[in-house]
């Protein structure tokens, strides 16, 4: 099933999953918590790292998320998630958001969301990560996307340290 | 205890608070998932920008968050939120995240975000926020260095809504 | 979208899922409880059952589910779920569960279970439901054994109900 | 305490207990999920088995449950437990479930389901469990009924791996 | 059922129930949290409340609680409540809890509490309570014990806010 | 850091909090349960002994806590924290509990409750803990109020141990 050794294809980890939003997920002005939804993306795109990488992962970091419209208690929340590039040690994985309210049936996109994990070996050291194969020309140009923003978020750690 | 019509202090609104960190906070390495201290960031920084603005609010965006250091099961979550800018009908929120480890004491950087809040009227409709007074340096230096921010984003939005 | 007035195809409404299992899923042997199982199962088949009717929907009934394999901690749980047989205010959702060990990759099935849904009205009555139009071979097979199963069920609550 | 070796009373292990309907156990239509109902009475049962069996146990199979009546927010769940029937490492615990109305005080009979339990040595292979004594009428009637399901699903196990 | 207007046996509402302590009620040293044995109990205590007075009721105080020995997680909690005595508006409730060890059967004398709550009507003012009829030689003795507690009770709440 | 070895000041442990209260924390009335507020007093509270000892604790005893007013769903949960006396292997904290109404400011004094924790060593028995310094002229009035305090515990457990 898989493409080599120390290489596998996106399709091989990506997930699609729907989940219903409940009054935990809200506020009391019954629009679901966007930290709510980053809780929910961080743990599918968890997933898809472990997956893709066999070894126990952490988050390193969250890119920037613009929420388009909120999200209401009762909506179905439809996530989409997928490897889009990796490195030496660490990976990107992209997840797309819709609502879906089950009573119309109208989907709308909520945001989308890169997330970077760092494989760790037993000892909690990061551990390099097999490559990924994309194959759609959609997955192709992800993978061009997320590497121009490695080289960004990159500058930005360095740059927020000097400051810290 | 308000410093004007339409205007309040950073410190009438903001607030410090602590967390234990429980296994239902951890994926199965032990790991609190990025994900759920991004949900107990917004939930701070949502108190904070309802107290700052007495309407009703939405996250409209979270900017990225770099994870410097995992945090364990056990740990205490600090979390200080306070009121860096105001717009016409946004604000932006930062919160700054550390993790003590009660036993030794110590305490670390996890990393630090940025989240802008819409105010909504009665019917959900953006509206009027009242303006924020930074009152000492570090205020000060906030708030110029939000209103960059927020002229970057807005740049970003335009870019991402074209490509979307 | 939609293939007629009163009348939906399987896949309009069939969802497929994945979530982590957590330590609040098991119980202290680390086992997860197979009503833990049945809890994720029916939120799922209910969206379907909401998806295909557009209405509010109530569960009638869960058939009986052996489990084949135990499910742990960590494991991925895999769910798909569809209409399969549609009657005149009452529907059968199948679901079909499997387990993936995300660390070596392995799948297995759990079991797979089937549930009844009835569609309600505004004032909470049972109300008509749209038909379901099978599509796949699958789909046909599935239609067929669900309306049996649908006469063995009817059959069994008159009984319960004698013996109550 | 014990009735002899290797043989405990019905009543040595049964389990009587109530618990409030609360916002996260229902649908966004205010009915409690059939599905939460079912892992409460997992919780039970998978209690008593423990309790008859000195063992650590793990669900093998949930029978078919039907909802008479849908459960609401704020009804209280009374939920009665107790071993059945016991074969060589399996044994059958059933549940009565009883929805209270609070305010008005009327209790009416939701479902009753049966569940099978394995117990387990240290090692995760099925182990003798002592066996029951049926002591009342009542517990006599369910004993036998309880062997006569039991075969009635050796016989669908046996179906469903074929059709796998 | 009831014992006269204005008038119920203590046996009328009592309540006995069983909950399986998961991590979730564990601090990270595995003991179960006191607080999380007070929220239960409330929660329990609160139900008989509501029995007893058909009304909506708020906690008015919570006496002290002695822990006699920690609870663990895997411990079945055991809850026994009953009303002791019934003022104008207002009522005890008296909390036994057990601690069982399922693998041993042991069981343990946790401690024992005693709530007070408040009936209120619809508009949320305090409201007349039916009277309860202590009828074993315990009911008795537990009734003039609250009654004692309740002067008690009085006192302190004065003193408090002379106090505050 | 420490104020000499075997002691600490009540501000290296002391520890301001605030909580949003969500649906789970509120009976079916909307009313947030007594025994919820005393479930997040005793994590705060056992965070400050934990600080303060630097070792494992286990909660003793709750000490009465009267609700002056019903807190609501909605409402910021506020609560202050700090070790007011220190005995040889256990301690007393004090919790401060207020709630804001977020939308008016208004803050009003909900209750305050007193906690003892015992400090443990590896092997699970009661082991010595830092004096405590109290530096502030409140701080020392806490402190004999507390020493006062401890005796009547003392005496009443002996009492309860007597009628057990």
């Amino acid at each position: 099933m898989q493409a080599g050794v120390g290489a596998k294809k996106v399709s091989e980890s990506e997930i699609s999953t729907v989940r219903l939003m409940m009054p935990t997920d809200a506020n009391v002005s019954g629009n679901v918590f966007g930290g709510a939804i980053m809780r929910y993306m961080d743990e599918i795109a968890s997933i898809v790292a472990f997956r893709h990488s066999g070894k126990k992962v952490v988050t390193a970091s969250i890119d920037r998320m613009n929420f388009y419209r909120p999200v209401y208690i009762g909506d179905l929340l439809i996530m989409k998630a997928a490897v889009n590039y990796v490195g030496k040690t660490s990976m990107e994985v992209g997840v797309r958001i819709e609502a879906q309210n089950p009573k119309t049936g109208e989907v709308s996109h909520t945001g989308s969301c890169y997330l970077t994990y760092v494989a760790l070996d037993a000892d909690g050291k990061p551990t390099p990560i097999p490559k990924v194969i994309p194959e759609t020309p959609e997955e192709k140009k992800r993978y061009g996307q997320a590497e121009a923003r490695r080289r960004t978020r990159k500058a930005e750690v360095e740059s927020e340290k000097r400051d810290d």
